[in-house]
């Protein structure tokens, strides 16, 4: 373990993101071996007083209110970006043309223009990394369905069904957070939901989405109580309202029916308003030679179908992606099916990204910018056909 | 039992679905006490040395394979018709002119063009009843489910997604059989899996489709060997292929994003070619007070949550709909959690069919010409929706 | 179809189980080619009235109200004895000493003396044939167990966990009916559930039990109303109770702990007070191969685990047993995942019993009198560990 | 969070178990506020090389290989103990003489004889405070079963059935590491894995085994190689054997049927040889009015039957136990079904000796070294009783 080579982080953001991202740098030295011993240099967010205590608790030595000293600091190597979507492209510009790795939250921005510049940014940056962090992309499960898939064991893909379905916003009490804020957060379920499913659906099959044959964006509630004093983390905040309304302009629901650059078809579905399913994110791909299927909340088992087995005993394989000498980033954590959590995969995406700026091979790929503004460049489009209510082709897309 | 008011019956057709409707016929006298005795009065189809077998094996009185002469014999009550869709109008409309009830094999019809000619003939007939097998009504979990929607517990619903998913068209050495013949069949999996679907989605929620949003529909194999001679009952038939090839001009898959007519969204997926997925045939529905799940590979069971209740212990439920006092069908049926199968759901139709006959009220509604029609709107709707890659509002569907 | 030979098949009982035998009779010439075809000859039970019904609904050709002349009746080939256990030894040893073949309800008899008398009546009559209606073993699933472990798949046996978990009679209104009457039952959840789940045991592993280790039986609620008049069918029956109360003498719940032939251990719990479970019959077989799981309320599905298998993807396949030429008996029915039910057991059963008669192979093997009675002895030794809370070991029993 | 009061903790262990205790001493303070701040003040093990990069990761502030030292040192308020059990009785009792709290790994003891000894001292040292980790008390699903049978929803217990499942040691290769050593571990599977669910089936029902009516304790595969050098962490430590073999002198496997002092049966199975099952450690409840499930495979989950709910219905409620307003546990860790993980029931575990030790009522009871005295009877019992192939009553273990 005792490393020398090392690297400083500066982590942007001290909310929900702040607390995946701070303890995913904290475990990373604990859990795995990386060539790039992680030092956990400043913390940076608005308010003072929070970060101190916060600091304490997650082990950040220096902390900073002003984040362009941060992301300009020569001794920070890489900057880590935890805070909402409005903020994504000024601070991963300011950062890599100030020389900094960059690890941004997804999605990577608001809009399209603005992933555009980001990307224009990171091609100038030639010597630095980019990484977002769609971290379900490093769920043990998925990875391995991305090795599977790799290995041909699924065969050519005639349908993907990927869905991210949660039911918080049913309640028509939540007021309108940050989430539902199209100035911060530029979309509702789209960015926040819909885009680590087109991710993980890039990710997994390996193919690109060529065209959105139709797509639709609801908003089931259009009004909500605006909300009182800064909310904490977590998915709703827990904030309460006050009594003053106002309009909600990001979508609660997206629904689009995509080709495949391979020839298969490709659904999505992310939604605020499925009830009965809190975290539900998953999908399932068919080949001519098996299938898989996952979901989130059984992240710890891949369902595997081997239509290549003999037909007596064929069914889905419930796997339970735990084992060290098999699966992905099992090695790490604890005994066979002495099961892992949501965080973990922050930490998994961590130790990737250490192995990839020594110059080693992650895992499974890592999204970079230019990655993550393909998936980007799919919102666009999705929107496009749902505003549109017709097909558009990628191809249409810039 | 030995009730002295009768219907006779006459079932046109002997291969998969006349072996369902038999059974049906046979079955119910035995484990229901329906107001009407079915009498199997006659079985048609076109091969007499088969027929004779059959109406053995199954109780049928008298065979004919002249079904002109069985619609206008005057001692039929009921016309069933068990032939592949190409039949369907011809023999409704004909049985309908002569007099007779109809009970029609889904879906209504190859075209919404004959579906209309149908509608007609059945208005026309002011006396006499129809019918149309959509048989997956009558699975108890999915008629538990139209009561559960009916009496509020699942609130204002926001999704619908519906599925039919096999997977034995992916077989690439499975002929082109009466399924893949659209002179036949009408569609591929569309009218074959995605009515069914269409139908549940309609019969649960009591809500209409006002508009597809998009769609697609896709072939994903072009060519198959032409069948040789007359293939047994099942999906695919058992039957082999000789050496020349044909083309498929029907759909392997279809997908639709719609709107439904209390503001929800729903989606359907019907396909051949997802490998897996053998019979799954199901549904999920969310509301504001509740959802449901459905597959039909489980279909004795019904998944339903409850968002009034205590969170504490909120959570789907697995329901078991076989208890004798509370669940649909289930007092004529065994004991608790001593399932039942495929083919009770026919049964429990021709009961529902004898009620209604007899001027009772069937267990759930049936649907009839007038229900099928609309659904045959949906499928056009669908399709029109798929070639113009643009949303079609229902009201442009005539 | 139209075979020559014939069995005339007379049944006694027309209660829950004369449903379920009837219905095989009649269902087993449809769904099946049995090269012996069997006449419902007659049908024989107490009541008169009800037995016209009966006859007319099932198809029985003649009835009778006397047993004796019922099975010393030279035109009958096959005396099935469906009536409740206190009347299994006489009329199977009756119906075999007037050289009929006899099919009797399972357990074979109320006590291992009563066993005893039928198995030798049963050796005596050498030409005759003894089946009993351990029916699970038909169902799909359990049949293939039975296959693979047959064939190695499972290897080596170290745990066999059988359970048969019902909760009907925690409701203490239920009243003393005939299932808690030990001189009508013999006894309580030992014979009517435990018995299945030891013959099944013995079936699927072809090992015997050479020890009970521990065991121990309960009467939870040890006084009910006694009841009105004749109950119906169905567990309970839904009978009503008086106001009088009578002893049950009979057990709640069964448990034991044994060894099997192979050197591994057998866990065994029957049980009518496990809330939450209405039919779950099931269990779970490890070995070091691999390893099966079943659970009756999901009969089509059968759970296997191959440890000889790439351990990636290793996991619990859940293989739905319905694939015409894979899986036992399939091929009767319908096409692959639309399922059957509870009653199809039986129709497997008079299958394989006809193919039997007739001098052929059944498609798994059938429990005959031999058979039930070694089921009878670890019935026994089970209730002797209970009462001398010490181990029993089977050479004990005779 | 920047609490005055604190408390030193030494740990004594660096492998599997000192793994997870120095992750629960580090992650309490960021994930809870507990009223005491723990401080990692010295971690104690053999090897002084390993001990000093353990120390570094997981930010231990001493180290010493003098576990005498440490537990006399002043210094210390809480000395924790993560080493084999043959190292429990003399540490503990030292420590507690010392005037330490001890935090002690389970089983209690590797005997009955140890265990008493152990509490003698604790009932000595009337000050200081005691712990035993049974950590699947804190599963959240756990606690949660915990708190519902307290308040009447399960009602009057019939069944408990409580197994823990593994299959590592089915692998013949596995050596004669120190879980197969009798004099290190004591046992096999029974203080391994049964203690386990001895003490779940205690700590949720609330009720004490009253007589052991049979038990079975078997060894399966009775030599192994023996291992060469200090295996790591894991269950099984991925060592290589040497060749040489030596005898296996506990358990693989240990059955046992008792009754409960309520009046109901429990059941208990622990084996290492359940192919298919890595680390199925659950139990199943059921009462009058309700009944439980739980799986730690699937450990997020708690399957809940509510038998007064209306009828319709019913049906196990797969509850998610993740929500924070609602769930133990909950509120500190991440959004509604984002899932926890193995290691969280042991972080839950110090946070609730932090609030015991701070005066504070823990969420739900914390096993002291008298309730874990109480698992040791029953453990000791069991034996007995299998030795004996006889019944043991409670009464007679002291």
């Amino acid at each position: 373990m005792a490393k020398d080579r090392t690297v400083n982080v500066a982590l942007i953001g001290q909310k929900f993101m702040g607390k995946t991202h701070s303890n995913a740098w904290t475990q990373v030295r604990r859990f795995f071996e990386p060539p790039l011993r992680p030092v956990q240099h400043t913390i940076c967010a608005r308010h003072r007083d929070e970060l101190e205590v916060f600091a304490a608790q997650w082990g950040w030595q220096n902390i900073s209110t002003r984040w362009k000293d941060v992301v300009t600091n020569d001794q920070i190597g890489l900057v880590d970006i935890g805070v909402p979507n409005h903020l994504h492209a000024e601070m991963s510009i300011a950062a890599l043309e100030a020389g900094r790795n960059v690890a941004c939250e997804k999605p990577l921005a608001r809009t399209l223009d603005e992933a555009r510049d980001m990307l224009r940014a990171a091609r100038k940056a030639k010597k630095q990394k980019t990484y977002v962090w769609y971290n379900y992309r490093r769920t043990p499960a998925v990875a391995l369905a991305h090795q599977l898939v790799r290995e041909g064991k699924i065969g050519k893909i005639s349908h993907v069904r990927a869905y991210y379905l949660q039911d918080w916003a049913f309640d028509a009490s939540v007021p309108l957070i940050w989430r539902f804020d199209k100035k911060i957060a530029g979309s509702g379920s789209h960015g926040d939901l819909n885009a680590h499913i087109i991710d993980m659906c890039r990710f997994v099959t390996g193919e690109e989405i060529t065209e959105v044959i139709g797509a639709a964006m609801e908003t089931f509630i259009t009004e909500r109580t605006l909300p009182s004093v800064g909310s904490a983390g977590g998915i709703a905040g827990g904030s309460k309202g006050s009594s003053k309304k106002g309009k909600v302009k990001v979508d609660d629901a997206v629904l689009a029916i995509t080709r495949l650059s391979g020839g298969g078809l490709a659904t999505f579905e992310a939604t605020r308003f499925a009830t009965g399913n809190q975290n539900k994110n998953g999908l399932e791909i068919n080949g001519d030679k098996g299938a898989i299927r996952f979901n989130f909340e059984r992240m710890n088992e891949l369902e595997f179908y081997d239509a290549t087995e003999e037909r007596r005993t064929q069914g889905w394989h419930t796997v339970i992606v735990t084992h060290a000498g098999s699966h992905p980033y099992a090695e790490a954590w604890w005994p066979d099916a002495h099961i892992i959590g949501y965080e973990h995969s922050f930490t998994n995406q961590a130790y990737d990204m250490l192995l990839d700026l020594a110059g080693q091979k992650p895992t499974v790929p890592l999204p970079d910018f230019a990655d993550a503004y393909e998936t980007q460049r799919v919102l666009e489009a999705m929107s496009l056909a749902a505003k549109e209510k017709s097909a558009i082709k990628m191809s249409q897309v810039k």
